[in-house]
């Protein structure tokens, strides 16, 4: 008989940490804490495997499950010597969510359930407090009625607003138990009113309707939205959670909180954590009311008044430290905690690791390195790649002027400019549109999800450092700044109101994530300096990865940042967008406009003193280093002038008709510009554009050997070779030209002729093509688009739909489809080294900074990634955690490396 | 010690047809024809291996070349008993190219080679007709002068217009012995003044300059061009015939001809050819005079009355006709033979198999079978499919109204209409921009094969049935009329004047190539009558061969035609041809313009019943064979208003705003369509527009069940499917309406759902889609486009110096680049096959028609090609070659089918 339920508690402890899958994350560390011998409320978990069943049976359930639940809720009454439904003594639970992965919010919980007309009787005489009974049992009408019902938390928010004004009473804490218990019967008419059926008295009735509440909220729109981001398969599953309840909100010796073992800001060893008095756990998470810090260190970086549980409550803080070290001790991780304590007793609700920012995970890695609770290695394994992003992107200038108007809570490192919107919707309509935008929000919701993604940064007037929008910000890596209290953010009328100052909708803001500070009007940004932890998890990076990691660059700004980021050459120097800049376009233009060789190549003339030069000062900088350079690639009517103004200009200067400009114009239009007239296309039909080209590295390359001293091997590479016999023409007039330039300057130097690698046939062919390439970079990006027949120009049209079926998992252009274009990638790199064993691979495309396709890079034995300068550290990281993969689990095979990744 | 020279003749002949590789067609001939016994003027063949080492070694000859020139030239001087140079028994030579194929007229040649001062007067003795002696030396001059020594034959002209202008003389035939002996001292001083340098006297440096003239003649413009319009490598060579010269031209007893064994034109068993008397045999083949009949039957069958051979020279014909059936017997095909009477006794001067016009083809290759000369597979590998193209065109409707101005020579069949153009190049020109041209000339030339196979017609005004014009005429398949002597072609001028009509540059004139007619205006065609031994040999086809043939049709009219020619189904009909028609664009369009799904299902909804009924007629006609139909493919944005006239009228009748229009046609615009928004991303976007095409197949399907009482399996095929996820989800939607349409007609029917393989990524994982299809049908036009990047619209550019470099061999979208798309075709075969051994696989790309594409398709094993209806035959014949080689040489691997097609 298949086990569909699992207890955890003191007394009867089914699972552990190890069983995550089957548990979910919240259920499985719950049984490893009682495990452990931690105060955990007893209860038990239904496991995801029943979510799947449910689904995949028209929601229903397993014949064994009603018996399994009768069970372990029977353990759970044992062990709290209560009963469920029993008037007198009445066990109350609550139910919860749980997936293999923390997906806060997203999740619908209950609380107090079990409250019935006679089983608040039994509460009051337990708890001796009838306020707090009949306060419990409208609070669970108002949750179950919401969550499980369906019926509008607006209704209920009515019901106690009308009572606030029928008895003139101001607070919620000024209502006594009788006007609750008024407020229970009109919750339960509203409930009827809105779904046609009493409110249901029966325990074991609202109990199921909880759990497939649960269920059924794996499926509601916001959730898929997050598995969407999070690229969470939907075959998971949820588990959940029944636990008996213990209460935060008893009296003033009772409290709720919620911590990390460590800072998730910066990482820093301290105890990290805000608690509320007198308050039941959501209450700390939706931040409706702004939480006091746990420790006094924290309390006084906040600079706030209100006292710590460190100081309010020094006994029950010294034991939840010990746990507190326990925990860090035995998951070797940073925890993220919940606890309530009631009447001066602990209970540990939660723990699961800790999300952090980037900075935070580096320090954190690196400190417990030194602590020797890790090893370097795993230290490695820990940090996401993608998430020192966070780290290399531009902060606020602190020299330059800021207007800043109000200052929040630092909640989510980093800074952002853009436009001020008010709603989810707005944020991705604009974002879509290429604006920049600030979502501005009271406080954020899980419906916010897809605005807060698509948003620069997030900005809330109310809310901790653990409420929705700031745990959200700092798992995407978005800037938010939480809480900013000053600020009146009005949704409906579109304007924030800050003191005499009102910003409207579009107004520019800037945040500072760092420091909470919230700017009117756009703030110039610096590069970060980066910490010591990051210069020394990038060292052991670099010690444990086998494969180069280059850059794709052309200016000479890039190439420092670059070099600075620890790229080890240049693996993609496009020479086109050398040919953009304003001074020169002119001279490209005439280029084109050239009807015979002899006027193409006086226009070439003009070009090559000025990529001469290019060149010269790209290898200055790159001294030492390979650099690849791609000759021109796209088509030549990119060059062209398109606007009215452009071609009038055009015509004018280069002395040639409108008419012809014209003529010339639409001969070189093409109806698939991507599988159109360029790459060395361009070098067959003129050959006179690639030998001017050849020439100018050849001779930058002379003159920057002249200047440093040093030696830089240029590698000359042919765009969108198909053929062997295309490469071989070209090869020998890239030859011909340096045997040239060598024998004008008396002077040689090493160079190598390759290709890139973009073409399925030239994949397929790549045995042939290797006998006469030294070099085979693959040009994923448009070898994607080929493969695929998808043009990333106008994939935006289908591909979210695409990735919302679940037909490509993730974005193609973004992360490698190693099932289609790996495989080509894969024979490609096969059939070059079957002919040429000692030819050079790498990858140029923009995969070659995502990590999954890092590691299929690894997978296939690649010689080296190049990316976008930025991107450097992150490809130095992952190629890191490749190897590291690699070795552990022998070399996967390509086809298991993009789900291993 | 390498063997460079091969001796002919009685005496010695070193040589046979099976060495035409190393000798050439014309040398290996030459030694077959001694071989047999037949009368060949005693020569030597230098062979084509000395013209790859020339070439090879920087036009220069191997070192024992000389001396073996030496040695055969004396056997020639034994058997001629003459002497080269000698001053009164001289031996005469011609000098003239052979490659391994005929390449007419493209390679020059040298007659009377060996005569000078001294040599003259030998001729003039042995011949004892000094005319003769003096007019033989300026034609000698004049020819060696042109085509060795480079002198433009306008000078030569001029001299000769000159004597007769100053002489009072009419014709050349005027001029004495004197005169002649006056000319050629002009001639002298001409070539001295042209070339600086005095007319070689010594035979010797004469005979080594026209032999290297002949290796140089290799690779000038014209020969290159036939080679690539002809496929035929450089690699090859020519080899050069050196042969003792014998004179048609010595007297009334003497004559020359050029003869087939059959009727070239229609194939008809009769002695085939003209002769001129007294004349040498180049005057023939240029078509200067106007030849008679060989035959009386000829003779009559032109209406002539110039006496036939057969009736002025009854013995020597009677020889020659021994000759013509020995010939076929001995090569067992249609010989084309030269030949030369010099003083009543008949010498042989070329045989080759006799190009022939595709219906000749047919009715001699069905002939020789029934006359026990060769087998059916003979017979069927005889035929080159693409020639039946020729038999499949229209012809001249007989009852439209024809304004015939005048009537030339039949000289190659078929019937087109065309706007006049005067000049090889406009007619390439105006070619290019998508016109229909014929190309007039007074003769053609070889400079004027590219404007030729351009051309749509030929049209000449002088020369005969096997002038230049014809020959090439008919080996191309162009339509052709010659040697139309009432008009005045007047190149310079551009015009054509006939009696008192004059036709202009740009008027549209109509040429019926089977009846000689030339039409001012355009002619209604009409579809061809195909012979009985067309049937006869598409039997024997179809009995040899295992793939099946299909068309590529939408349209009944296609479909009809396609069925008379032998289609077994649909293989491809293109749903969207369905929607371009005027009536129905309106409803496409406001389906595109629709914002919400209701508003498309509306518009989808009115565009059904006509959807229903294409299908139901389609089936119909197609009643018991497979169809395919392809759901809707092209972007969207290709069935949108373009024009601003177009725009105005769509927007009226939909009653949408202008400004609504605008800005739905720009959210339309795709950068790269061919890779865009279109495909089966349609069918998952707008899953509406799959279910109602579905529908209306299903519904048509049962339609045209119930009128024939016949069940046609629909096959609906799911186009550029990448991903198995896609196909799964669309299979799904297919089916659940089928089993709607099912359930509401209370009827079903067999169907099968597959995929159109035409993008790589398809290729690739063809192993996982073929788990989700029924069949692959390879799309290769686009998968062509996405493997080798290269968009069909725009290739243009660059395509011809592709093919002009010998980057790929032949137009990759004419013929399947089997080592790049080849191999995924491959690929993706064996993959479906290996997870799903019966899936049914074919191929509807344009290549189903090519015969090399076909063959490569019998490689590998396809169920079967799919083509447009006209290429049908061709392909049933491809398909039984394919058959025939393939079983004869066992399998060809895919790799080597392209070398062996």
């Amino acid at each position: 008989m298949t086990k569909w339920v699992y207890s955890f508690g003191k007394d009867k402890n089914d699972g552990d940490s190890s069983m995550r899958n089957l548990l979910g994350g919240k259920g499985c560390n719950l049984a490893e804490m009682a495990g452990l011998g931690l105060p955990v409320p007893p209860g038990f978990t239904i496991t995801t495997e029943v979510c799947t069943q449910y689904y995949d049976n028209d929601q229903s359930y397993p014949d064994e499950l009603k018996g399994q639940v009768e069970e372990a809720l029977a353990a759970v009454e044992n062990q709290m010597n209560a009963k469920f439904g029993d008037s007198s003594n009445p066990l109350l639970v609550s139910v919860r969510s749980g997936a293999r992965v923390s997906m806060p919010g997203m999740m619908d919980t209950v609380l107090n359930l079990g409250l019935n007309d006679e089983t608040v009787k039994g509460l009051e005489e337990q708890s001796g407090d009838a306020r707090f009974a009949w306060d419990s049992y409208r609070r669970f009408i108002q949750m179950y009625g919401d969550v499980v019902l369906g019926v509008d938390h607006h209704e209920f928010e009515e019901v106690i607003d009308r009572y606030k004004r029928e008895t003139g009473l101001r607070q919620d804490t000024d209502i006594t138990a009788e006007g609750w218990k008024e407020i229970v019967a009109e919750y339960k008419a509203v409930v009827e009113r809105e779904t046609g059926n009493p409110f249901p008295n029966d325990p074991q009735e609202q109990l199921w309707g909880a759990i497939s509440a649960v269920f059924k909220s794996w499926m509601v729109p916001r959730a898929i939205t997050y598995r969407k981001i999070h690229e969470i398969p939907e075959s998971w599953g949820t588990a959940v959670n029944v636990q008996s309840m213990v209460f935060g909100n008893m009296g003033e010796d009772c409290s709720t909180g919620v911590a990390f073992t460590r800072d998730p800001s910066t990482g820093e060893n301290y105890f990290y954590g805000e608690y509320l008095i007198n308050a039941q756990g959501e209450d700390v998470v939706a931040g409706i009311r702004t939480p006091q810090s746990l420790t006094k260190q924290g309390r006084e970086k906040e600079g706030s008044d209100l006292p710590s549980m460190e100081e309010s409550m020094p006994e029950v803080f010294k034991q939840l430290d010990e746990v507190r070290l326990k925990l860090e001790k035995h998951y070797k991780d940073v925890q993220d905690l919940e606890f309530t304590v009631q009447k001066g007793n602990l209970f540990m609700l939660q723990t699961r690791s800790g999300k952090r920012t980037a900075k935070a995970a580096l320090k954190i890695a690196v400190d417990m390195v030194e602590e020797g609770l890790i090893t370097q290695e795993e230290a490695l394994l820990r940090i996401d790649p993608q998430s020192l992003d966070q780290l290399l992107h531009p902060t606020l200038d602190p020299k330059a002027n800021k207007d800043v108007v109000t200052k929040g809570l630092p909640a989510s490192p980093g800074a952002a400019s853009g436009k001020v919107v008010f709603s989810s919707e707005e944020a991705e309509i604009q974002t879509n549109q290429g604006e920049k935008v600030i979502l501005c929000r009271q406080e954020t919701s899980p419906e916010d999800i897809s605005g807060m993604h698509a948003a620069q940064g997030i900005l809330t007037s109310r809310g901790g450092m653990t409420s929705h929008a700031a745990v959200v910000a700092r798992g995407m890596g978005t800037c938010c700044v939480a809480g900013a209290g000053e600020l009146h953010i009005d949704v409906v009328g579109k304007t924030i109101t800050a003191g005499d100052r009102t910003i409207k909708e579009g107004d520019i803001l800037t945040l500072d994530g760092s420091t909470g500070e919230v700017m009117v009007g756009a703030v110039d940004t610096i590069q970060p300096e980066l910490s010591g932890d990051f210069g020394t998890l990038m060292e052991w990076a670099d010690g444990r990865r086998r494969m180069k990691v280059r850059t794709n660059a052309e200016t000479p700004l890039d190439a420092k940042a670059a070099r600075e980021f620890g790229a080890e050459g240049i693996g993609l120097c496009r020479t086109e967008h050398m040919f953009f800049d304003q001074a020169r376009i002119q001279n490209v233009r005439e280029m084109i406009f050239a009807t015979n060789e002899a006027d193409r190549r006086a226009a070439l003339e003009k070009l090559l003193p000025e990529q001469r030069a290019d060149f010269a000062e790209l290898f200055e900088i790159m001294s030492g280093l390979p650099v690849t350079v791609r000759l021109l690639d796209p088509p030549l009517h990119e060059f062209l002038p398109h606007s009215q103004e452009d071609i009038d200009n055009f015509a004018q200067v280069a002395g040639i008709p409108h008419e012809k400009v014209r003529l010339r114009l639409s001969e070189l239009h093409e109806t698939n510009p991507m599988l159109g007239h360029r790459g060395c296309r361009l070098g067959i039909t003129f050959p006179e554009i690639y030998e001017m080209q050849a020439r100018a590295i050849f001779e930058g390359a002379l003159e920057a050997k002249a200047k440093t001293g040093q030696s830089t091997a240029p590698e000359v590479m042919i765009p969108l070779i198909g053929t062997q016999a295309e490469l071989d023409i070209l090869r020998k007039a890239v030859e011909n030209v340096a045997a040239s330039v060598f024998e004008e300057k008396g002077e040689t130097l090493e160079y190598s002729v390759g290709t890139m690698i973009e073409l399925p046939r030239a994949c397929l062919t790549a045995d042939e093509i290797a006998q006469s390439a030294d070099f085979f970079s693959f040009g994923t990006n448009d070898l994607t688009q080929t493969t695929l027949g998808m043009s990333r120009d106008d994939a935006a049209n289908f591909l979210p739909a695409y990735v919302g079926h679940g037909i490509y998992e993730r974005d193609p252009f973004a992360s490698l489809d190693v099932d289609g274009v790996g495989r080509l990638v894969e024979l490609a790199a096969h059939g070059g080294r079957q002919t040429n064993a000692g030819i050079k691979l790498g990858i140029c495309g923009e995969h070659g900074g995502d990590p999954a396709s890092i590691q299929f890079c690894e997978s296939i034995n690649l010689d080296y990634v190049s990316c976008s300068p930025y991107r450097v550290p992150i490809a130095r990281l992952a190629a890191a955690q490749a190897s590291i993969k690699g070795e552990g689990l022998g070399k996967p095979k390509a086809a298991e490396a993009k789900k291993a990744a």
